[in-house]
């Protein structure tokens, strides 16, 4: 449990966005009638900030995204549909996880086309981390998610340090 | 070296864009003055494209964005300056470099706000992925960078496979 | 209950968006600090169009806006919240309830910023009205949208009328 | 005659604009490429506001829309054509007129697209309405107009009394 | 005259543009708070447009713009007043008029940000050049345009060899 | 040599931009699929400002532009690619040159669509002119644009007076 003496505690439900709606335009579209990549990045950032402001009860900013895989294109004619939620909580950042479907105009089937967690730092006014409420899981989807964000921590810890490596070696 | 006999090989220089620059404006912005990390995604995506449609010599889509990590926030009377080249090329798939800084209006000291690795598939008229050129790394750097490439490939599969069986165990 | 035998009938639940966000930015703001009108409007045209191709099962087109009144202005730092549902299918035109609240970056309490209902038509490929589903209210909220979605036609027709003949006076 | 010891008089062309011009674009067009009713909302909104602001001699917001009906949708390869003007003014508020049409590229005959009536307040620095200049109407037209706009203004109250009965019912 | 028997003769005020009003945004202004002359070159281009438009009775490309003097800023709080006519017609191409103003929010005195003579050519399906018709100026301000057009096309013919005398230097 | 004691000297290669590109949208055309003219000189604008508030150290305005000629139109599928350089610097102003190409996604020869000579002027907090530093041409090419931007300057003196004079009589 999460500083729960500092700033409380909030379920998930206080900060989701389950159904977000984007009509895609023509204008966000490559040359072969898929979306760009860089918009639906764009789009979930926006998305997972009201998330994150929200459970943190004020301004926060985004300080790393995971692998993101894109599974299918999202085309011309499609809505984006987007859910947002905080997974976990630390001392001053959050998890937040994001999935982007697409269905057609008129509805339908939906298909999968990206999921990303999102990491967000609260921030006062003077841009230092501050603190924010614990998280308090409720279902047991929400419990798994809890679990497995502090695994995607540690895999991001190793990941950003291997990285570092990587690129330590790059710039020589 | 990648399908020399099918599709020629390139060398970094003929597609990569070294110096992009955007103005940070208003809309940018963050209540506390810093710029949108989703803007930043979406600026360093339409960049790369550019790269990787040169270098395929036609329409690509962006598959995946190797953990991208903000080092610093830019901000408010900033000018963003970004530089993409491609690291490596296989078969039909492509990874671009991309790098962005952030100066202040009129120049200066240069701040790192953060580095990306990006993979581009180049499509046909049917969406289907096709062959792109080789790539021929010249300088010393170069050479690195494609040499890391294939390590960066690798823990990515690697990466994509652990997000997989955590999103497996997310999803029962 | 409307057509049936040629359309189906829908829930509100298949087409409702229940929790749009909306950050607003720099650009949407007045000299005094509060937001456009006019982008509310656009805003809240875009989610109720999602929402009535849903119903319709394909494109749909905005016929008539009812009398808009703005309760409460939004401002700098707010996030809007919109909510959509169809309260009502006739032949080819469905009646859209929007409503559109305001709360302060971080969440915290709502502001009720308006409420508006508008109608949209089904329309075929030559742009012809076309048939859609029935609406099966089943809550006791819905059902009470529903019975009144028809006194609000009644009234729009009147004052469709009332306009006209004073806009008919206006032009002699 | 309106407040002519505090605020003065002022005339229907002091404030008006007579054809505002905006080429439609293809971010613009619904899936069967007819204009969004929202951009036209906006647009309205967006062109009302500086003729408000004029006759007001500053900043003005957005109070309330009477019932917009489309006559007739706005395409691909149209020009909006759009006329706003003052039609009377009260203590701190003002009903502006707008009418939007849509001509093809090159200029031809125009279709009438909406007509719409808008009601602004004046506010100052604090957001308080403030007095507003008298409306001297000088035209046949504009005398008929100033005479109607008092006779919307009494249905507008009586419409707004109707929703709010029908939107207390909903609520309970 | 200009091709009466193949493509007629319009007027000046069939194809003008009097007062075209845009209302300055945040991120229409540099960092000392003045409007970016990008901006205001775009909107004078546009407008433009849509009189070449007109007055070719189809589709119009820019191909010139004489020297532009910005002899005032547009400021934060500032509302552009765009006015835009046809000076004269040759076989294909047109000489725009455009003068830009801008006023305060709320009206007032009007300062003159720029005046601006741009050159159109109408163009067929295949992009080809084709007659416009002729123009008859009525008043005597449009007659003494039509007889500076001329003036200032041979100054614009001289100034383009002198450019191009110039480039041809520099590109040696 | 300008001003080596108060404001020091600076190279061309401290401030120009060799690379700038933009992949042309759906948005940026006109219905016959080019770019429209007030786009690219917005670009120009936005590219020219960044290189000119380098060489300055701080924020510049636009003050005027020389003639453009738009060589070859801009299409579909095109990327623009923009390079900026100062030419010379003197009290308090610099000139600008800007050459605009384009060239198909995919990469390969590029047509030269214009090239623009820009005046910008460095300003103070208040919004007055303030020196800038004096530019030291290095390479041939550049000096040979040093030289001739000085020729340019007094054809611009001159066709202002130009200009001046055929709109003093168009006022009259």
């Amino acid at each position: 449990m999460d500083n729960p003496q500092t700033a409380g505690i909030k379920t998930v439900a206080m900060s989701s966005v389950r159904e977000q709606v984007y009509m895609v335009f023509p204008n966000d579209l490559n040359s072969n009638d898929t979306v760009f990549g860089g918009l639906i990045m764009a789009h979930m950032d926006r998305l997972a900030a009201v998330v994150a402001d929200r459970h943190a009860g004020g301004v926060t900013v985004t300080v790393s995204v995971d692998a993101v895989h894109f599974m299918a294109p999202a085309q011309r004619g499609d809505v984006l549909v987007m859910h947002a939620a905080v997974n976990r909580a630390w001392n001053s950042s959050m998890e937040i996880g994001v999935k982007v479907e697409a269905e057609a105009i008129g509805g339908g089937v939906r298909r999968h086309i990206l999921s990303a967690y999102m990491t967000f730092v609260a921030v006062d006014a003077s841009g230092k981390p501050r603190l924010v409420p614990g998280l308090q899981p409720e279902t047991s989807v929400e419990k798994l998610r809890f679990e497995e964000a502090e695994l995607r921590r540690e895999s991001r810890l190793r990941h950003a340090e291997d990285l570092k490596r990587l690129r330590g070696n790059l710039q020589r």
